[in-house]
């Protein structure tokens, strides 16, 4: 590998110009191995974040950050694979009915995904609520589970995309994680180690999401697509409302709930929605467009597999789940409709009752959460539970409720106005 | 002091925002005490040098640095203070005749100075190659010398603007050197933590220059001079040529003769001049603009301020210089008029003879250097000695010999066109 010089690379992104491919590899390389300094990273981070990079730029970036770890390889298989990635919204429980629902269809999902940070919650989180479930597999017991259960979702390994992890790490404290760029390539590096055949993205838009607004939001899913592409893997996007939180529940053990209604064919119709919008999506770049996955659901097939892949990872998908120790019942203000319930303030009101967390380090509350009675466009009586809140934690109950003021709103219902779930649609 | 939050600190910046005076105040004093981290500060470090920031945020940041550290008071002295600085040139060795030559006009001189680093030469490493000298005084002993020889040349103490200190070293390492702001407030935090009452700059501009254009060394000169207005100091900048190198001499020991020469009344013309129109501005700061420097050359009382401020430090001014082991000869290689000599490569080969460092720990040659004995518009005569290189390492010769190749050209007299040395002057 050709050797650089950080201050080089950084005047190189400094001055607007494009990095080299010999740039791009060097400095990740070096930096991986700690020879470019935090201090060096962060300058080009803040670089690459006003000057933008190129598409070919993104694509060299994020092939850098793949080469600095292992790469995994699901070609034994007998299936093929396909794996969904969302950019993080709240009550965003789909990829539990969605990985075993496809299962079901006969692709092989290896889902590696993470804990949750900030007000979104992790889908790791909500399935540690499952009495025994375990989130760390090895390699080994990842690709065996897979070919005998179909799904998987555990925690991603250390060995994938070390250099992400670090400069994910750096971003968080600089000032830097907004650019398109460094999110476009920090996914789809670990998407594209993580070797999954076919992927599809779930790009939220909306107050409950990273991105607030659709053309932030449409650029990066168009930039993603790029590099799935680039890189040989068939990638889609969805972009989706988040604006809303999804189903009626935003915490843990609430959430799986809710994911095994929609597996025994109920569930709110928006998370049913949305599932099965992916499923559709993860089938056609799979290969297996002409499965309706909506049968999957109806005849119990997608219920069997979520069973044996908790059971897989030591889970008992039959105990009962674990319960807050106090609750508290917001009642609806006035009778009318529910025109407006905002995610960020239910995101953040699940996350301030111990659903999620401040600091990396911080453990979550499995019992803990959000559950609304009514969704956008219900009607709702003055004096009748709006909301309860869930928490082991009384205390907490103040900054929740704080979180949740100007958080809805209830008016006439000629003034709600049907937000479509799916924006768009971006390969 | 208010209590903010880096990554809102940076954020502010980096959507190109000013800064609040509490936000600055509080960065600074953080970055001083370790709680803003290099990754962090190097992160606002690119977001100015790419976003920019107003008068009054250079102000306040300018003002956070000095009250990072102490600050300096003459206030006691019988006399009142000026300082000069220059942004770095090669054969700049106008501080060594100017600081004694203002203090023989009656005007107290607070020299304080750098090493160099990379191809411009530092004051004190000209200072120390004369037998005994040294750079280091107490701010008691500075005081004293200033009062009974009314000139000292010495290094900045550790105390002054530690937060530029330590900004200045990660900025080296970032590639965050060349923003106006940063490059301003570090200079004139020093400065006016110094506590000189008034100051003039001298800001180079030229291939030899940090500053290669002239509307950048304009706009660093008129940011500087408001920073000093703004701080209450007497502030005037001269814009000077730095396309060519100042009088015969580039190196340690050689420029010490050249400026013993001016203190004679004799040396280079350009050396003269210069040394003359900072002394002028410097005296005319300090309310002393009736006297002419000249004089002080003529009669030889600058020269006997050399003496006592070279004594006062440990030095015998009367002490035979050093001299190089090996010299090389690099003659004419065509007859007619030397129509450029340029800055950067003679800098450059003083630099690679040894005259300079690479790294701040090491060393410098006391004899090291480049001597030219035509300057722009002499005639020269094939064959005849142009410049001579002198370094101690005989091996150092290829590499200076490099830097010389394209570095000067030689032709008729016609082809000869002057460029000034004053070019601009800003208050």
């Amino acid at each position: 590998m050709a050797t650089h010089d950080a201050v080089e690379v950084i005047l190189a992104k400094r001055g607007g110009g494009e990095l080299s491919e010999s740039q791009i590899d060097w400095v990740i390389d070096a930096y991986t191995r700690g020879e470019v300094a935090d201090e060096q990273m962060s300058a080009l981070a803040m670089a690459i974040l006003l000057n933008g990079m190129e598409r070919h730029e993104i694509s060299r970036w994020t092939a850098a950050m793949i080469a600095s770890g292992e790469r995994m390889d699901f070609s034994a298989l007998s299936r093929p694979t396909a794996d969904k990635h969302s950019t993080g919204g709240v009550g965003d429980k789909i990829t539990l009915p969605l990985a075993p629902l496809v299962a079901a269809c006969g692709v092989a999902v290896p889902q590696l995904s993470g804990r949750g940070l900030g007000h979104t919650g992790g889908t790791l989180d909500k399935l540690e609520a499952i009495p025994g479930w375990r989130a760390a597999l090895s390699n080994d017991e990842m690709l065996a589970q897979l070919e005998s259960v179909g799904a998987v979702i555990c925690a991603a390994g250390d060995g994938l995309a070390p250099a992400d992890k670090k400069l994910y790490a750096l971003r968080d404290v600089t000032g830097t994680v907004e650019a398109i760029p460094l999110i476009a390539s920090s996914i789809m590096s670990k998407k594209i180690a993580e070797g999954t055949g076919s992927l599809v993205l779930d790009v939220k838009v909306g107050t409950g999401a990273f991105m607030k607004d659709e053309s932030t939001a449409r650029e990066l899913a168009e930039t993603m697509v790029a590099l799935g592409q680039d890189a040989g893997v068939h990638t889609v996007a969805l972009m989706t409302d988040m604006s809303t939180p999804l189903g009626l529940t935003a915490g843990n053990a609430v959430e799986v709930a809710e994911s095994v209604e929609v597996l025994a064919g109920g569930g709110p119709a928006d998370v049913v929605e949305l599932t099965l919008a992916l499923a559709r999506e993860m089938l056609a770049g799979a290969g297996r467009g002409d499965i309706d996955p909506a049968d999957k659901l109806a005849d119990g097939s997608a219920m069997d597999v979520w069973g044996q892949m908790i059971r897989a990872q030591g889970g008992d998908p039959d105990a009962p789940l674990p319960q807050a120790r106090e609750s508290h019942v917001v009642s609806a203000p006035a009778s009318g409709v529910l025109t407006r319930l905002d995610a960020m303030a239910v995101g953040l009101a699940a996350w301030r009752l111990g659903a999620g967390r401040a600091r990396k380090e911080d453990p979550v509350q499995a019992g803990a959460g959000v559950v609304w009675h009514a969704r956008p466009g219900d009607p709702v009586t003055e004096g009748a539970p709006l909301l309860t809140l869930l928490t082991d934690e009384p205390e907490r109950f103040e900054r929740a409720l704080a979180s949740l003021e100007g958080g809805f709103d209830i008016g006439e219902s000629a003034s709600y106005a049907e937000r479509p779930l799916l924006i768009d649609r971006v390969d």
